[in-house]
């Protein structure tokens, strides 16, 4: 059997892939950003165990994508940031996506196990 | 070439797909339907041509489909109503997506040329 | 009423749309491309009034795109042309999507309705 | 900082939310499964990490879901199963998404950190 921590990572990962390509390729301008964020948020907080998800879609980064004359572009992994909260068993895994060498990066944060964080664990302390 | 009219018809055929296929499968419950209205919305106005639209998913609807323990469903066509306007080069097509014998159906509501209807035209009256 | 013609471009559409918002965001890599052509291709078939649809999706594009150390790229307008054949009431509608300034476009190629093209339509014959 | 299976389940989940929710929807009949199979499993490994996918789309079901005229459905997890096996820093996951209590649930089935199975382990042994 894989550990609590195990599985809620595993669940955090499925939150953060439902997420990515639900989404990706949604027409986006900066006058439908902020209906997009609380959409894709609200959306995948109905998933088993999300917590809570926050999503910021750049409005100077979809200005700067749009580059055609029809005033829109499409959603992709470099206009935003996602950060989530897993709660499975008692652990808690916070996970973010942002940009990293110019590609997006979906990020474990923390494992927190019954209030001890896998982080932060010192045997020595 | 094809007429205006029948561009204008091709394009409202886009958004339809658009919307559908890009939305469809999105996480939804009772408590997340407005924000994912709107998302639907704003996202498919941006698309060229577009001039309005509007989604309903029906928050009914959603909960009679709500049918596991986890306490959301997934977006499909039967649960919401989406009604559309396109603009093109003088032609406003409307369309409309709603159930028809259980099963969704996308459908051309009018095609007007000019502020001449192809619904309503009779060179007799 | 739409006219038949209308209503197969309408139908048209629909499947163009469906297509791009169905699989945009998909990873792809030169090793994929092949299953990824005949994926979308049959899927987009099974639509109503749907006859023909081809992919192709570039190789040297998609090579192109592959700018970061994980190999593969997602799926956008850039990468493909899609060439599609409707029949609707006995007209015939050809679409086909291809890069123009930069930007996919989906265009209406040609509506032929009972034999008669309205591409070829020549009032003076 | 996570441990390496840790991060292994959260590779594993990404995986399997990225593949749901970029093919969920998708038009399929009995004559397009293959297909469909084929790109998926192609599309998901070329992720980083995702050693290999299985995807069965089941014939059978995929029949008896075309419930109207126009003869296809749209693909749900409950016409499919899926395994997946993500390589992480010597870590070993497999997963499988299948129907229980006829709901599609995505699992982890085994975590193998260099050659010690978590589901193996034995404190007596």
């Amino acid at each position: 059997m894989a550990t609590d921590a195990q599985q809620a990572c595993f669940e955090a990962g499925i939150k953060f892939g439902s997420l990515y390509h639900q989404f990706a390729g949604t027409p986006v301008s900066t006058s439908s950003t902020r209906s997009l964020e609380a959409a894709m948020a609200e959306a995948i907080e109905n998933q088993p165990f999300c917590e809570a998800v926050d999503v910021t879609v750049h409005d100077d980064r979809v200005a700067d994508a749009v580059d055609h004359e029809n005033g829109y572009t499409e959603l992709t992994g470099s206009l935003m940031d996602v950060e989530m909260r897993i709660e499975y068993a008692g652990v808690t895994v916070r996970t973010r996506m942002e940009m990293e060498d110019g590609y997006p990066l979906m990020k474990l944060v923390d494992v927190v196990d019954g209030g001890e964080s896998s982080e932060s664990a010192d045997p020595n302390a």
